[in-house]
């Protein structure tokens, strides 16, 4: 990772920018403005008293500290039912975002989860599957409660592969499953029987041969490998095909080396190389992991988590537990649809991928990514304008995920809830777009997804210090 | 390959525009201006009569259509000796650059050939080497005459294992030896027994290991992937790691599929996967055979060749056939020196590899690779300022070569001998700088080499239409 130290923006709040000079940390100090709007209760809020500004300038600092000192390996590749308790017993899946019954989620929440359970063999067809989710004979729980981290529509059940990353520098894990790529799928929304043969596949032997070579290399350091391929014009969210390159460079010898017999190997291999999204859900589950790390902070205003399940869009704060702020998830107006479609035919905004936009990828890091230009406007200038953008609601540039486009500054990071209240700049999330009712037609679109304020403004009011939170914040 | 028609700078010859705009290809004309320096020879020889130069318009119209139909494949890695005729009989070293007996030559190109003879048995240790090179008893020969390129001051002898890289639409091949790394090389100038023993497994195992991956493969087309390597942060150049791991990512699949034994598929990915100039001589083996492709047009005046050997730089010119124009290397500096080393140490400009900015990567490509930001200045801009430079001595914009931050406009690619001469600007040539005298120091530096204006004069003088060239010229 490189050594550029984090350039922090410090809007108004004197003791942060204090707190970081004693750290050596170059500060910018913006001059204080109104919060937009010119909301009276909110502005109260944003200022505070002065021993509350301090309290959540230290422990903003720490959770940022937390984040940099995370290095996510990825270290193997299981059954989910092995490494998340929940699945052990029962008949359970997880899904991206906040909680949601079977009968509010989105279409392609609703197939996805019917298949899984005609995979888990819970449901002889699909028809029986749809009953059981109904009657809540099988049961649905947020991926996010458990470590997981779901891409766009899928669910996981105790045999879907995860990848594995664990951070070193906290001990924690996190899990995601391994990504299906642009076919029929659970996580398009759009899955069929060939979906299934893949999941088993992915179970039986691809796990196990991902795993064989990932001990023999003893891990991949993935936050050294994200630096790397936003060199290479990935943002690691959308674009996808320079870390999965490096993936492969980094797997394919100790493949070779660990005995993995030549046939089994060149499935493996031959996965990679045919979809350039292998690398999303190893992402998503280091971007986890190292969130988790600096999440559990009190009175931290930091974002330490984004999630939504294509009805809801769910904020975690650092400060604020285990306790989410949920609103309605925006409709998907800003995307590019694939021709022939639109806003109409779109599900709404889905997936736990957003983890990536809280470490600093994704639409955080839309700069390195020139191909993408399309996702906000065409050009390159507007790219760098969005980044821009994102500076003003984040705490840090981020010392290690560089941009070449930027000058090498690092991507925003360190997402502020007060911040964004303050200025109503939401963040911006690359994601894809699934279709609502087609069962065949998976993605019909992708672009940026924008973050709804009313989260912001719940977290902010449930903050200790806040009118509503200072009773029941920590003292 | 991207479709993006090319855009062409014409100057003055109007005939070249109205053969341009008559295929539909957009031509922005640019003022005639008088050549730089008032040369009056030369600029008579520039506006040189009609007739002459609608001859030479249209033959540089056909150069650049060959060159823009070549697509190279990658098919092969052989033993020089087995591919290139002139290395079957006696004991023969092909070198870069022009025609240079061993007393003239640069330190380090007098190591590699010493280091070569020990290398083919023909000499039982490097001192005898360099009595049989002195002798004439080994005899040296420029390896541009044998469709070779050899890069830096790396020789190729019969038992070295070259790339094949065959061009499907001229029916032609090229080659150029295996990369030997960063370490102890022929080609950095500071051969060992351990550089011996590295050449020994190409010729031994590695050759035939990347052979059976490519004829499984049914070889790897090469401009496809340069064309997305340049969306990943490499010139291709000197930086090379997102075309080396494409390259991997395209053999791991095909050697396991070809029944290689592990260990040994292990071996040959491990090389690709330590070394990130792996694939500089497989895209020097392409850019000579899609260069060959264009070349031979009577009439062309663009640059079909260009290549050094530590002291004089050589220039071919597409309707000059194998006459090449020769002059002394211009002096290196305006690399950039490891800490501890200048312009001094350093062996004169070296390698047949600035055949890559003759097809439009290298120096040509250097606003794709950010991080080379340091070669011409250190910013961004300073990189954009040298494709605008580049602009105004080439005839078009690579319809296949787009570069995300020229707003995905094509590279720089046609150098006209005509245009270089008017305004005095020489093509930039990224290169490596390797000591000229100390024997184990190998690579000092890194950076920009300019080619020596003399070259282009004496081309443009002999091409006919000029006054020493119309007499020869074909009529």
């Amino acid at each position: 990772m490189a050594a550029t130290p984090p350039r922090v923006v410090n809007v108004g709040l004197d003791v942060f920018a204090e707190a970081l000079r004693a750290q050596g940390v170059p500060v910018t100090e913006v001059a204080w403005r109104p919060p937009a709007g010119g909301d009276a209760d909110l502005a109260r809020l944003l200022v505070a008293d002065r021993a509350v500004r301090e309290r959540i300038a230290a422990a903003n600092a720490e959770t940022m500290a937390r984040l940099f000192r995370a290095r996510p390996r990825w270290v193997g590749v299981r059954p989910a039912g092995e490494v998340v308790p929940a699945l052990r017993d029962g008949r359970l899946l997880l899904h991206a975002g906040p909680p949601i019954g079977y009968a509010r989620m989105c279409g392609p929440h609703r197939r996805a989860a019917a298949w899984a359970a005609v995979f888990e063999g819970w449901a002889p067809d699909v028809d029986s599957a749809v009953r059981a989710l109904q009657s809540g004979e099988i049961r649905l729980a947020p991926a996010y409660d458990h470590a997981v981290a779901c891409p766009m529509a899928a669910v996981v059940s105790p045999s879907m592969a995860v990848h594995v990353a664990r951070d070193e520098a906290s001990g924690l894990a996190a899990f995601s499953p391994i990504n299906e790529g642009r076919g029929r799928s659970l996580w398009l929304g759009n899955p069929d029987a060939g979906a299934l043969d893949r999941l088993r596949w992915f179970h039986d032997e691809l796990a196990g041969t991902l795993s064989a070579a990932l001990d023999r290399a003893g891990g991949i350091d993935l936050f050294g490998l994200f630096a790397q391929s936003l060199q290479m014009g990935d943002e690691l969210h959308a674009r996808c095909v320079a870390t999965t390159a490096l993936l492969l460079r980094g797997l394919a010898g100790p493949l070779l080396e660990a005995g993995v017999p030549g046939p089994v190997a060149a499935r493996a291999v031959r996965l990679l190389e045919a979809n350039s999204l292998f690398s999303l859900t190893v992402t998503m589950a280091a971007c986890r992991v190292a969130a988790d790390a600096a999440h559990g902070v009190p009175w931290s205003s930091v974002v330490t988590g984004m999630s939504r399940n294509g009805v809801d869009f769910a904020l975690r704060v650092g400060g604020l537990g285990e306790r989410w702020s949920v609103a309605p998830a925006v409709p998907m107006d800003e995307a590019v649809y694939h021709s022939g479609f639109g806003v109409a035919d779109a599900a709404g905004d889905i997936g736990d991928s957003a983890i990536l936009e809280v470490v600093g990828l994704g639409g955080m890091a839309l700069a390195a990514a020139p191909t993408m230009a399309a996702f906000v406007g065409g050009s390159v200038a507007d790219q760098l304008a969005v980044t821009e953008e994102m500076r003003t609601i984040t705490l840090a540039a981020h010392p290690g995920f560089t941009v070449p486009a930027l000058g090498f500054a690092g991507t925003p990071v360190g997402i502020d809830v007060r911040l964004v209240v303050e200025t109503g700049i939401v963040p911006v999330i690359d994601t894809g777009v699934v279709h609502e009712r087609d069962p065949e037609a998976g993605q019909i679109g992708a672009g940026v997804a924008r973050a709804p304020l009313e989260v912001f403004r719940d977290a902010l009011v449930a903050l200790p210090g806040s009118a509503a939170g200072v009773q029941e914040g920590p003292t």
